[in-house]
């Protein structure tokens, strides 16, 4: 069995240098050429997923789809979750990553980004930007719905999809492919490997360079590799 | 409760006035412009579709995703069933409808095109047009794959996906949108108004403007309208 994890490339705000977490931007020109390119490698290694993952965020659902043409399988069914999607950023989404170190001071941002369980000051539910606000996020509670997240929430809220929707999968296709988010795909490797946070952090998930993780029937590891 | 219905606009074969049936050809970039029409319409008309219906084949999936873009939608749930592919075109899959014409007459075309009972002549299973030699279909039992079909026989294979999944969606979600085929779409309103044979034959489904029925809670259609 394998398992393709698929993280999308150059969104609006990574070129305006924005803290993004569930905004929802597009991808860049240059970020559906990674998603292209994604695809052709995934087909060139003559994988063939049969199921597809990914999350509410249309700069993964766009990479998956980009990729899809590329593989020349857009008839494979897709699960969009919430649950995939990238790591809340709080207060910060929005903001300019260098003003951000500016006020706050550079080691106080490198800690809400490379810590395993501080999370950046959280939005107040009342902010235009509470995901509560959108209709795509209306069927959830509040319990459900963050106002910030740590590297440690996200893995706590992406668990759900890995045990109830993409095992599930992998016990009846082959290869599954999962299009999503630095952080999403993070917690998913952290699942895999079992790893400790300090070995999480310390993971870095490459953009456009699909990573295959090839499993055994008791879905152990059995090697890794980037195409 | 609504149901939108979308045609795909113009594919590649559209253009080389080829027979099409369950060929995966493409938009075109008139096509793709059409799917972005439609949805800029839906949108203009304040409809959200909550659940997304399409066939296997990449026209209408590309016509769907293009459209789910200009709605600002990409997040909604899809399901992809082959049930709502293009009818099947048998042997004449492939050739102009000119040549085809000219090789059997106006008159035999016509009949297989407009009657509702009389299928183009049929595909041999070893043809390498027959559905059975691609991976998408490969989960379908011989019964299930069709050699060529009638209208009449369309609607029969797209009546599962009626019952099974569309009516069910739509107890669930208030509004669904199936983007589909020429004849898969006929199939669905000949079940939603209760047509007969010769009533569905005469229906023209356009391509470009969603068509929008208004059911009751019965799911009685009220009202009928285009975008």
């Amino acid at each position: 069995m394998k398992i393709i994890m698929l993280r999308h490339g150059q969104s609006e705000w990574n070129l305006k240098n924005l803290f993004t977490g569930w905004t929802d931007v597009d991808l860049t020109e240059e970020g559906r050429r990674q998603a292209r390119e994604a695809g052709e490698k995934i087909l060139k290694a003559g994988l063939k997923p049969e199921y597809y993952f990914t999350s509410y965020l249309k700069r993964a659902i766009h990479t998956l789809q980009i990729a899809a043409a590329a593989m020349n399988r857009e008839w494979v069914p897709v699960v969009k979750d919430w649950h995939l999607n990238e790591r809340h950023y709080g207060a910060l989404q929005g903001h300019n990553k260098a003003e951000t170190a500016a006020k706050y001071g550079e080691e106080q941002v490198h800690i809400w980004r490379r810590s395993y369980d501080v999370a950046p000051p959280a939005l107040d539910a009342s902010d235009e930007r509470w995901p509560g606000h959108e209709e795509m996020y209306a069927s959830l509670s509040q319990d459900e719905l963050p106002l910030t997240e740590s590297l440690e929430t996200t893995i706590g809220r992406v668990r759900p999809c890995w045990e109830e929707l993409i095992l599930p999968a992998l016990r009846l296709h082959d290869t599954v492919l999962v299009s999503a988010h630095g952080n999403s795909l993070r917690a998913l490797t952290m699942m895999l490997l079992h790893l400790s946070p300090e070995e999480i952090i310390a993971e870095e998930i490459p953009t456009g360079a699909p990573q295959v993780f090839d499993l055994d029937n008791r879905l152990n590891v059995i090697s890794r590799r980037y195409l």
